[in-house]
C-alpha cells in the first residue's frame, strides 16, 4: 500500500471511522494513481477497494494501485461499508441522504488535508507544469486579438507537454483587465495585458499571472502590487496562519489607499486541483506547513481604467521558495 | 422577469416551496444570463436575488437579469430565506447541513428539468457551437501525433469562435481507440482514429464523435455501430422513454454479438452542460419531449484491437432531426 493511502487510512481510524467513501476524482487520483473519466467510488478501509465505471475498466486496470471492480449500482457499495462511514464535505446531498438511511455518516477533509502537503514527486510535477506554462508564454508574440493570443498560448502548452490548460486562460487587455476573471474577446490587444494561465503535467497544475504594463500610472499600480506580493512572500513561514499572509499583502495595498480595489484573496494551494487547501484568505485560520505549494497573487482593479495582478507559485520550506523562473516584469 | 425564471418559480410554488437556493453555475447562467466565475448564490422567490462574489461584481452588473448584491458570508443568505427551502440535488452536504439547522430543506430538480427542453435561442446557440466544431475538424490535416492533432483542433475551435473546448478532446488512434475516453498521446496517429470533440458558444456546448476507419474488420464494426445509431435515432419520438432509445441501439449491437463491448449508455442531453438531462440509458424511465437536444452515440470497444463510436446531436421534434452536417464516414 502506498504511503499516502496508508496515512489517510490511519487518520480515518483515529477519527473512529470504520471506512470512508471517496468520490472526488482528484482524491481518487491522489490515493490510487487512477484518474477516473466517469464516476468512480473509492472505499477506504484496511483493504481498500475501487469501484470504477465500466467505461474506465481498461484504464483503471492499468493505473490503479488499489484493487478494483466494476461499479454497477449503488447497492453494491453498501456491502463494503461498516457502521460509521466517513465522507467528503463535497458529497452531493442526494448521495448523502441515501447513505444516511443505513449508516452513521460523518464528513471529513482528511484527504484534502493530506493533499495540501506535497511529496517531492508531486512538487516535481508542479514544477514541470510551471516550466511548460512559462516556456509557452515566452514563445508567444504579443500581437493580434485576445482570443488569438489565448488560443496560441493554449496550443503552445499542449505542444510543450501540457495535458490541457489548468483553467480557462485569462487574456484581458486595456480596460478589461479590471475584470479579475476577464475571458478573451475578439479585440486587438492594447495596454495593459493581463495573462493568467497554467499547464497540467501528470494531473498537477501550475498557475501564474503576469501583467504587461506601459504607462506611468500602470507602473505606479504595478509597483504597489509587487510590493504587496513581495511582502506577502516574505511573511510565509511554517507555522504562520494563512490569514496572516493575506493580511500582509492587503496591508500594503491599503496603505497606498487601494484596499477596496483588492477584491479577492491573496492565494491558494495548487496541486491536483487548481484551487485547493490552504486558502490564503481573511478567514483561513489554518497554519502553513512545510512542503505546501501556494500561489501569492495580490491585485488592484480600477473599474473603467485597468487592473494589475502579479501571481507566483511558492513552495514552503523554512521560507517561501518562488518556483517561477519567468521575470515579473515582461 | 424572463419566461424561464417565471416558469421555474411557478414550479417551485407548485411544490409548496417558499424559496429555492440555486448554486450550480449552469443553473445560475440559465436563469439570470450571468455565468459566475466564482461561487454565487441565486435565491429564487417572487423577487429573486443574486448574491455574487466581489470578484464578479463588474461582470454580474453587466449581464444579470436578476438584481444582485455582493455575497459576503453565509449568514447574509439566511435573511432572504423562508420556512421551506428548495435546493439542488448537487448541493454539497456541508452546505446542506448548515441550512438544515434553521430551515426545512428539500431537494428538487426543477431547474434541470426546465433546462432539458430548449428554447429556439438555446437551439441556435447549440447549432452555432456544432458548426464551429465541425468547421474546425474539416480544417484539420490528419498527420502528426495525437497530441498535435488535438492541440490543432482546439486551436481551430478557438479561432473559429468557440469559448473553449466543451470537454477534454478525445483523439485516440490505433489500439487506444478501445478506450472510450482515450486522452491524446505523443504517438503518431495510426488507423483507426477516434475523435470526440466539441465547441462552446454563448456557454452552450456541442458534442460529436467520428471514427476514421481503414481496414475491412474496422468497416465491419463501423457498419454495426452505424446501424445501431440509425435505429436509435429512428426510435426517438416525443413520449418515448429514454431507456427505450438505449435498448434500440443496444439490441442491434447485441444481435451482432457485440453486446458486451458496448460499455456505456447511448446518449445524453447537451446544453449549458456537456452532460445533462435526459440520459439515454438503461435506467432512465423519463419520457422524451419536443425541443430536447440529445446525443446518440453507440460504440463497440474491442480491447487490444480497436474501438468505434459514432455520435451525432439530434433535436427532438415529431421525430429526431440530426443537427450534424459533417459526414458520418470521413
Amino acid at each position: 500500500m502506498n504511503t499516502k493511502l496508508k496515512k489517510v487510512i490511519e487518520s480515518m481510524h483515529q477519527k473512529k471511522m470504520d471506512c470512508m467513501i471517496v468520490l472526488k476524482p482528484e482524491n481518487i487520483r491522489y490515493l490510487t494513481g487512477f484518474r477516473p473519466s466517469s464516476s468512480s467510488i473509492l472505499i477506504l478501509k484496511d483493504n481498500p477497494i475501487l469501484l470504477a465505471s465500466k467505461i474506465d475498466r481498461e484504464y483503471a486496470s492499468g493505473s490503479s494501485m488499489v484493487n478494483f471492480d466494476v461499479y454497477k449500482k449503488f447497492d453494491d457499495v453498501k456491502k463494503f461499508l461498516e457502521a460509521k462511514v466517513g465522507i467528503e464535505k463535497s458529497m452531493m446531498v442526494e448521495t448523502y441522504k441515501k447513505l444516511s438511511e443505513s449508516f452513521e455518516v460523518e464528513t471529513t477533509d482528511i484527504v484534502e488535508i493530506s493533499r495540501s502537503v506535497k511529496s517531492n514527486w508531486e512538487v516535481e510535477n508542479i514544477k514541470k507544469a510551471l516550466q511548460i506554462a512559462e516556456k509557452s508564454l515566452t514563445e508567444l508574440e504579443f500581437s493580434g486579438t485576445e482570443v488569438e493570443l489565448a488560443a496560441k498560448l493554449e496550443y503552445n502548452m499542449r505542444i510543450n507537454g501540457s495535458e490541457r490548460a489548468s483553467f480557462e486562460t485569462i487574456m484581458a487587455s486595456g480596460a478589461r483587465t479590471s475584470l479579475p476573471h476577464g475571458t478573451p474577446t475578439p479585440h486587438e490587444i492594447e495596454s495593459p495585458v493581463l495573462i493568467d494561465w497554467g499547464a497540467v503535467y501528470n494531473n498537477y497544475s501550475s498557475d501564474t499571472t503576469r501583467t504587461i504594463i506601459e504607462t506611468e500610472k500602470q507602473e505606479e499600480i504595478f509597483n504597489i502590487v509587487l510590493d504587496a506580493q513581495k511582502t506577502a512572500i516574505k511573511s510565509i513561514k511554517p507555522g504562520v496562519k494563512s490569514c496572516e499572509i493575506d493580511a500582509a499583502a492587503r496591508d500594503v495595498i491599503t496603505e497606498y489607499g487601494y484596499g477596496d480595489s483588492f477584491i479577492h484573496s491573496t492565494g491558494h494551494g495548487v496541486g491536483l486541483e487548481i484551487h485547493e487547501s490552504p486558502s490564503l484568505s481573511k478567514n483561513d485560520e489554518g497554519k502553513l506547513e512545510k512542503e505546501m505549494v501556494v500561489t501569492v497573487e495580490p491585485g488592484i482593479y480600477l473599474e473603467g481604467e485597468f487592473g494589475v495582478r502579479i501571481e507566483d507559485m511558492v513552495l514552503i520550506k523554512n521560507r517561501a521558495i518562488v518556483l517561477n523562473k519567468i521575470k515579473t516584469k515582461i
